[in-house]
């Protein structure tokens, strides 16, 4: 019954390989813009034209990743037989990737992190108000708070769907836990946690020594709109 | 009706392939300060001679730009026929940029960041306090704030020409947007990016236990006096 | 009455030479993650089945260390004759160290910083409270304050065993000084000291502009059973 | 009347040659550590046996420093033929380092910077309170506050020198500018500048939530006299 990398058609195991470079590539952008420590966070990206996703190993530290240790999965957050030792298991998130990827049909790229703004603001279970340009450019309002939910069933992964679907941010901060974001691949999700972090933290300062002063709605939304004419859909950024 | 670069004189073409090597190499300098993530900062440069200016390409990581890449646009903000190929497009800032050049004609410079603390001042609409002897020599003040403006015509442009004006300050702080900042050539507007974080940091780090010592403004003239003799004028810096 | 290093049966030695390379190279995770500045922090190991552990020498900074410098003390703390010149003196800090590995047998790895979030919730005697899910995980609760001791007897490795004893987590503040972490081996250690500052951050950084909210005991339970069970007992993390 | 490097005695000539190494080398400490942004800091060392000092060229920066680049003064700061071209001109704070040169006999290395958190308690006026073991090792107590001077004639020198020579600390804090710190040799003002930069850190975090405790007198005696006993003098740390 488990499904085996070798067999499937050659094209999709070429798309498979081309999946495992990006994503394994990606994780640099974690670390790059130090949204991560240790091994605590973690990017996937659906296979194109297939069933499967693809996700970095447990426990791996960023240092050590190479492409052909990421694991492929199927929607259902289990691992095929992707020619990867039994040791290599796929991330503790996956649960809620998989979950992302079965709800949400546009959705191309999931990321994972517990960056130290976003996690402050989901800490208190507090949205990020939308104070920058930036933020109306690429979350088109506040950044939104997603429930409490402990690890093991897919009550993470519910908690971010429903949480996006109600919301033009690609962003979730999950509350005391940290921020998932999505993307129509990989990148737009690494892109989208990057900016996440460097709004969450420009607000944070600003909001220290007064309160910023909020866009109106009207100017958000003409923002937004701009951006993502400019730039392609929301998934898509 | 377009310019072509190679039809340009020899020595103009000349002076192009160095401004673009230039502001390519400058960039190194938006992240090594990390006043920058992802591709949202830029730099540009007027080419000595000529009614044209060098300026980033949009939606390129500072790591893959090269001096060839660099954009040429007239000073109304439209690029020339400069070798580059058509889907690099200069920056979406450009416009804001085209209008310093055209409306300042001491400036060589121009720089756009979005740096966290400078950013964060803008986001509550409030002007830097001139409470260190860093930002006497180099700033002559505050640092003062510019306009709310949206991005599409040229009130971005005017908001920084008009703020700009009425100050010693080569920096200016957008509300809700971010700091421009300008020079004699790129390399000052880039010293006056870093600078204007700088200061903004530890001005907001003191005030967070209490109200910094402003400097008396009769020192503050005795500074920037010193400072602008020795090292030439403001847009010399 | 001094023991030398190559009177050691040859499986001991092999052991040492081992254990010398770990601890040597987990220093550079303590700069990686700005856990230490000039040569404020230091890493030990207990030899395998022995009664020796390594640790970092006195003064050198973190740029000159190799797996041949690193001091063998036996249990009390005392350097062996093994090999290095006299110069290279165990840490200043070998003294606690030493307490824990006599009195915490299932203690593998010992790790001493001053890093700045944990050190500044140490200067208010103020243990870390509970409002992550990453702090449920690693640390099973808050992370708890030791007492204020002085460097010269065995008082901080008294304060540091005493503490732990009472709790779950593997670090411990020291009051006024700073963290003090454990694991069953030297790499569980380290990890430990990374995951503590980065709580320790993301805690204050959150109360900065509000209270965090609390996890339940019963959740922070959940949370901590579930991840100890996946990787391994309280000193295996 | 000036004098040449060419005609002192062979052993001086080779005397500073061995200083513009290690102040050339010490400078990347200023960059690793981040107390430093553009070309704003510099490090002297007085050459051993001899009435002159080598210090940073002005307005160079840090990547671009070599050994041949540093600058030879003489003792009331003014440079010598040392071999360097005209436009190479010694730091703007030349002057202050000369003068703790001429009054404090035993300091042999002297280090400026503007470091974000030092900086902003001196934008306050405000002296560091000894809240942490490392303060009480390293400073002896509180980090004292210097007067507001301006640059031009010998004020900010005498500044200095009057502060420290009422304090254990081998650094002040010059109001409204930056840290200034002495040393045995150039080294140690360079350990002082960083960890006066750390412990002015760790002490503002502490504080923004709460009073960190103030370490008693007779324990900051204690720990004082510990370590100057087992690393030396006070100008020798």
């Amino acid at each position: 019954m488990n499904i085996a990398l070798t067999e499937l058609p050659p094209e999709v195991q070429a798309s498979v390989a081309e999946t495992r470079e990006r994503v394994a590539a990606l994780h640099a952008e974690l670390t790059r813009y130090e949204l991560v420590v240790w091994t605590a966070g973690n990017v996937s990206e659906r296979v194109p034209d297939s069933d499967l996703f693809v996700i970095k190993p447990s426990g791996v530290s960023y240092d050590a990743l190479s492409a052909e240790m990421m694991v492929v999965c199927t929607l259902d957050g289990k691992k095929i037989d992707d020619g990867t030792p039994a040791h290599l298991q796929p991330s503790s998130d996956t649960a809620a990737h998989a979950y992302v990827y079965q709800h949400m049909s546009d959705v191309g790229g999931v990321v994972h992190t517990h960056s130290t703004y976003a996690t402050a603001w989901a800490a208190r279970g507090e949205p990020v108000p939308c104070a920058l340009t930036m933020m109306a450019d690429e979350f088109g309002g506040v950044i939104p708070v997603g429930p409490f939910a402990l690890i093991g069933d897919d009550s993470i992964g519910r908690g971010i769907v429903e949480t996006l679907q109600e919301s033009r941010s690609p962003a979730v901060l999950m509350r005391n836990h940290g921020p998932f974001t999505i993307g129509k691949d990989a990148r737009a999700a690494v892109k989208a946690a990057v900016m996440c972090e460097e709004v969450a933290r420009t607000v944070h300062i600003s909001r220290q020594l007064g309160a910023p002063d909020r866009i109106p709605q009207a100017d958000i939304d003409r923002l937004y709109d701009r951006y993502q004419n400019v730039y392609g859909q929301r998934t898509t950024q």
